[in-house]
């Protein structure tokens, strides 16, 4: 592949308040329209887990959850609210409290914290509720490129990011939580110094969920859908989350 | 700070072969000059690890290394010559070994793998050599800074990258090993759900590196030097690659 010289993340504007039953690959159309952008084949959109949560109704009043014995146990030991932790209980193996931070493995395969679950602030009217992470991540990805494809006739791929936090680094930063389109990894053979072939392996889409993250900001400063154009990318129409995992289990790191 | 709504990266080419001994500053900016493109205030330039230890003759010839019995023992274990286990260990702690790969803590503090020594092929007359971590990044890239800055009379931030891998998550990103003029984390107050004030941390660097090595590419294929422009970024004078390290001692995630 012919490696390009320029990239650009374009952010979509005016992407309204997204609610649940909102189909988001019509909304993302429609303000893509709205604002004249092109869109060309081989452009990455890269959407926030957050719009596709609250699009597939993934929000959970906090009020709704009686938390058991086990989730005090976990509010106490991490100053947290327990309910929230009957939240992350619900929704992961906890593999790890680290002070206050609950390290987590989701039934995605996904290792974060809090099971990527979010409390956020979503207005007076709702009180307070919690974002859990998309169903299946990878068929909202593709519902997106279907729809991209059909209202818009363009082959774009779709990347749907979260800010996640990493060992031995501070800050969080935008990675692939679920995708369409792409490879998730990118392979390259070369030769080493032995003559032997080696393949280095490239999480592009964790890249591209990361460079979309400089724009996407966070919360609700930022924009949620940014349009990459300029990568070179291997498309698969059969990539899910998981070819990007390793299990913790398998991941000696961890142990 | 506004957020802005556009970002575009761009492969600075013709990048010699770098040598010891180089300014790579002005080697950088040689090239600008050629291929005529513009820089601004703002902009960020991102640089492979890999050419800045050229420059600062970070070889090591691997049959100048006579390997102890600990490299031995290391390199058995690891299915890795003996040498480079040495330089490994001069050079870092090691935290683990998982199968093949030798998890390190280098005197930086960075945790990757293999101490961020690579094997490359640096051309016949070279023979096998291995190339070791700039010195003090931090330093290279306020050097590279300040001659962009002398040259080109504009306020550039240098990030200097490299490919490094992350337990639970398969294939290598771009990451931050030194950095200058631009803070390492970016932090913006916001309010939660109980009227808090929360400070979530964004490690903004390492988005940047990642982004740029998208079209860095791999070792030989790919451009060392991209420039970033429409990071909305903090600027710093005082800031080093520390500031975005957890030390792995501190890191119970790790324990």
């Amino acid at each position: 592949m012919k490696k390009p010289k320029f990239l650009s993340l374009q952010v979509v504007e005016n992407i309204p308040f997204v609610k649940a039953g909102d189909d988001l690959g019509a909304v993302i159309v429609d303000c893509i329209k709205r604002q004249n952008l092109s869109v060309l084949d081989g452009d990455v959109f890269v959407v926030a887990q957050k719009i596709v949560s609250r699009a597939e109704n993934m929000i959970v009043p906090l009020n709704s959850i009686t938390p058991t014995a086990e989730a005090n146990e976990l509010a106490e030991k991490t100053s947290r609210d327990p309910r929230l932790c009957q939240l992350i209980l619900d929704h992961s193996k906890v593999l790890y409290c680290n002070g206050r931070a609950v390290i987590t493995e989701d039934r995605l395969g996904i290792v974060s914290t809090s099971a990527g679950i979010d409390r956020s602030n979503s207005g007076s009217q709702e009180g307070e509720t919690a974002i859990l992470l998309p169903e299946d991540p990878n068929l909202s990805a593709r519902r997106i490129r279907e729809t991209v494809k059909k209202l818009l006739e363009v082959n774009i791929a779709v990347v749907i990011s979260d800010s996640l936090g990493r060992p031995w680094r501070k800050g969080s930063v935008g990675m692939t939580i679920g995708l369409a389109g792409i490879s998730a990894l990118e392979t390259g053979q070369k030769i080493d110094l032995s003559g032997r072939k080696i393949n280095p392996e490239i999480a592009l889409v964790d890249e591209i969920a990361a460079a979309a993250s400089i724009l996407m900001g966070q919360a609700d400063e930022g924009y949620p859908v940014i349009v990459v154009r300029g990568v070179g990318f291997t498309p698969s129409e059969e990539v899910k989350i998981q070819d990007l995992l390793r299990p913790a289990a398998e991941d000696q790191v961890w142990e």
